[in-house]
């Protein structure tokens, strides 16, 4: 039944650094269930992690640790050769960073999402996917890893006994094995906001195709760094909840 | 009676960075009972931090975080005009981030002390020991805050519930106001290591004298970057050991 | 006469870094005669100074470095103790980074202003002056220095032989004794544009009394880094013009 | 005739950073001819580069740039997925902050010759080196680019028309290709100093065949950061002397 249906919407916050600023965080707070925040390697500085965490525990929003490669002038974004042992020590490090502005909040971490070229590292590569997984384990047991559908990073999760979530992103294109179309292609990013939104119900109803085997989103990653962020983030809960979807972060899903 | 004096010995490790090697941290474990550990800020990085960690673990040195400012190429010694507020992130960043290579080692962090300008500063001024107290009470009000003897930042400490320690310098001379003489004065620095450990001794038996009280030095710096720290140290611990003094971590202290 | 007075404007340029972009570069070169280029260490990365230094040149804009403190997350706006032997390396190696990027695009650096902390430094610290017009003189005697109008820098690097620009700030209000009003007070900055552009023509006309000397001011700094930076800083071009204040950039002075 | 063989030795120096030392550099500058000095991006700081600039203007060392990657905790040597026009960029800023050092010191910049993972792309990645050549001529057609013996960045910088020098790693094998041996094989490192001393001597006299062409050495790395760096040089020295090669800086080599 479509009344069955449940996702959480996630965002990328907190990546504003010193006097830049990125974004308006308070805004898609009220838009998604799951803030995953950045810990200072590829943005975010200690005191906008400070008040990142406060603003997400005053909305209930679901906190989450969103690591990256130590690179703030790439954002991140572009791949580095750091071996996966250095790599379970930076996940560590930013892990306990966010952690303890979530303890001095009085809130809990309920997941992990790296950032990034580590992202697509980790979808892709067993071997960075199995350190970063046994990293996040060894540190606690109780963090949901989010990683892509269907990936590399979501199969070395589940085998390290972690909570896992397959992140579908409504505003990508994907190709006929369930992979994201790569942005050179054309049409890899949907730009419109409507079809974007008709593009969210679809991976929340039908999932990805991978390897003929079907995989359910449980967490659609919502962009907050353009101009229409808000809106086109509103436009996305709207058509979600006409087609009967509930929206709730991920903790509280019946399968973790 | 001097069989009852009792004092920790501490050092600053794990300041090594990627390439850079500092310091002999496995030699300088040997010789103290606290290990002082960089935070990534001033010095040290991830892989650092975690061999660090194992390397205090596994000879039953207690463990502590050394958050100072963001400044890589100034060690951390040269002052920041960072705002209260700001620095209460930095520490609470750097705590959670040493903290998470200790949950992962399967120890407890025992105490905290700030790094070079910022222990300086926070000797002295009022606000900034404050915030950093307040910060470590919010954090783990568990944890043993250590500051230069009688200072600002002791008092703030206890003012705040904190465990706190007095530390004494054998190395630096002291004025008859019990601060430490400023480097810029000729004899500001012991360099005869007969004379440094004959200090640690005097430390350990009279104290400091600050506005007319006495105040006992519960912990000795131990500095390990210098060519024969190593050397130093043990001829420290033989003059504690031939005083009858007990070499023991903080966190046996009967007053705490 | 009025038809005598002259004027240059100049604004603080070039502080995007990597992902986060930071002021209208573009609108704001077509306000002003003359662009402080930050230099990677308080903003800026190599990217953002070529393209630039391009804009600049396009526009005919006066080109000049805007070094500043090794501190991207404070903004280069905190004071950090960093030596004068050392901040006189940093200046060296900032003037060289950007003159590359002129130097590839076939224009000459005219003139130089520290940035931020350094900036308020060098107007007040004699030693820290000296120290700064030394290392410009020594790179390039034809270098302007722009600094605080009657302050220490602009004392210090006329002692040295260099070309000098006393600078005036149309938005901050200054004591009788000619030194800005601190920004703790309560109408230290002014915010109203149309008493901005007063202000500026009364600055080109008046100058600063300084130890009871007039002070002309040759350049006003106007600030891009605000919502309507651009229409006040067109306000401040119209008010001059129609006080027939000529808008000319520094190396086009007489007085130079 | 052995008496017309010619080489430089080149060694990269000034890769101290802040409270960090690496390498003895005095002691190498007195065994090389050409110096390449880290330019703060993946080693060094502007201190460093000035004292550093001093010392080989002092022994008559030729003084070249050695830029990097903007990653000092990987100390250059991991791949980033820089694009090459960003890498043009970094080149760029990094020749302009030496020439700074050169210029105010009253000597000249010779060469360039990229560091660590750079070096390693462009010696394969022919656009990468393109970009870079471009740069560099782009900047100042009279630096000699150095580059591995036969690689693409030689091709590309003689295809823009700079000098260029093709350099041999006697502590390196080189495979039948005339590629350098993977450090991932056992014996790619050559550990046995007189060994490393009689491959010095070959690489001068037969050069590497590449392509079926004879590539003649220019310039030899000489590594300056083990423990025996002084005296395995002393014995390279020896060894190119007693065989009769001329030790000259490039910039005195009739074939530039």
């Amino acid at each position: 039944m479509a009344s069955s249906l449940i996702v959480d919407l996630n965002c990328d916050l907190g990546e504003s650094f010193g006097r830049y600023k990125l974004g308006d965080d308070a805004a898609m707070m009220d838009m998604v269930t799951s803030a995953n925040i950045a810990c200072g390697f590829h943005a975010g500085d200690p005191g906008v992690m400070a008040r990142t965490v406060i603003m997400a525990r005053d909305r209930g929003v679901a906190l989450g640790a969103h690591p990256g490669y130590p690179d703030l002038q790439g954002f991140g974004r572009r791949p580095m050769g750091i071996s996966a042992e250095e790599v379970s020590h930076l996940i560590c490090y930013q892990l306990g960073a966010l952690e303890a502005f979530a303890r001095i909040a009085g809130v809990r971490m309920s997941h992990i999402k790296p950032h990034g070229a580590l992202y697509n590292l980790a979808s892709q590569d067993q071997a960075m996917a199995v350190a970063i997984s046994r990293a996040v384990a060894a540190y606690d047991r109780d963090l949901i890893l989010v990683g892509l559908a269907g990936s590399e990073l979501v199969r070395a999760g589940q085998a390290v006994g972690l909570h896992v979530a397959n992140e579908g992103f409504p505003d990508r294109s994907y190709l006929s094995d369930g992979q994201l179309a790569p942005r050179s292609q054309p049409d890899a990013l949907i730009t419109d906001p409507e079809e974007v939104a008709r593009h969210a119900v679809q991976l929340v109803r039908d999932g990805v195709i991978i390897h003929n085997d079907r995989v359910t989103i449980d967490t659609l990653c919502i962009h907050g760094d353009h101009p229409h962020a808000v809106s086109n983030a509103h436009k996305i809960r709207q058509a979600l909840q006409a087609a009967g979807v509930q929206i709730r972060p991920l903790n509280h899903h019946p399968s973790d």
